[in-house]
């Protein structure tokens, strides 16, 4: 059995971001040298998550519109009278669900024709961590 | 460690289905022959989703109406700019989170009596695939 | 490879409740003896999740307000045609994701400043469980 870790960093020039992910991802299974097994990617944070969509910059900016529609930014939250004033992107990690896994198939993600990774940033401007964990065989 | 991988393909009638799929599961286990470990199941798709929940007939219909009226379809979505009408789909399989985790104990799906497996589709009406990969001992 | 399997139990209070379990988690991945690997947390029921968030009670409030907004319990749900009174609280379990990966890096759970792990329950007030399943090596 193998497993290998590592961890990526992201700082995004603005507070909600979406970058993608899966050459990073790849590239973690290739260093692995697992063949048939788990990748599991997770921010390490709760202001942030880890999803598979489609890499389309138009439905990428519907999916912003529709978090911020779902879970608003700048309302009086209760979480703000501890001076935070990040309520919202706890609740868009909660939407997103924060961590996905991925299944690895004769060495690499076996992912359908358009299925991308993407690290999604609520609350960014500041460096943030990712792990990736690969396990099998 | 074993490892065993299978893909099922569906192909709703109706663009919106859900489909009972936990014998499906139980069979890949019961193949992979794994005693103790983990089940992954994904759709190998983004307009669709694999949840747990219950098999009644009645909530089924109400997770439906729930998501559409909180990922509504036929809206002006900047994806349809594509030439693409589905950006609900995708917002969908977002909302309902796309992939799900099993764990297997005694060569089963060690899941609660109401647990049961389902293929949420949101854009069928031609074959899609899931991907099922068991891992452990 | 190792694999190990606990079960917790919870009966809360309240209908709706929220219960931080890191420390069964860790004592979970502990007992286990992994090193390296995953750790599995799912309730075995439909009507609670698990997930990952602050352990902050502000936002725990917040968290349960925004899910009773999109959620709403008491509705004329056609669930409730069977009898059952619930079916919000299935539409509050899929909405938060009912279960959760995390990584286990030297013998504990590799998770950043302010990940904590919680038991949500919707509806609570009778015994439920949680399996823990943790594998690497």
């Amino acid at each position: 059995m193998k497993v290998h870790t590592e961890y990526l960093t992201f700082e995004t020039k603005k507070r909600m971001a979406f970058v993608h992910i899966t050459p990073q991802v790849e590239a973690a299974v290739k260093k692995s040298g697992v063949q048939e097994g788990l990748a599991f990617v997770s921010p390490m944070h709760i202001t942030a998550s880890v999803y598979v969509n489609d890499n389309e910059s138009g439905l990428i900016q519907d999916i912003e519109e529709w978090l911020e529609k779902l879970a608003p930014s700048g309302k009086n939250y209760r979480h703000h009278q501890t001076g935070e004033d990040n309520a919202d992107a706890h609740l868009k990690s909660l939407l997103l669900h924060h961590e996905i896994t991925l299944p690895i198939t004769k060495g690499k993600l076996d992912l359908g024709t358009w299925q991308r990774v993407f690290y999604a940033e609520f609350d960014g401007q500041r460096p943030k961590r990712v792990i990736i964990k690969v396990l099998g065989e």
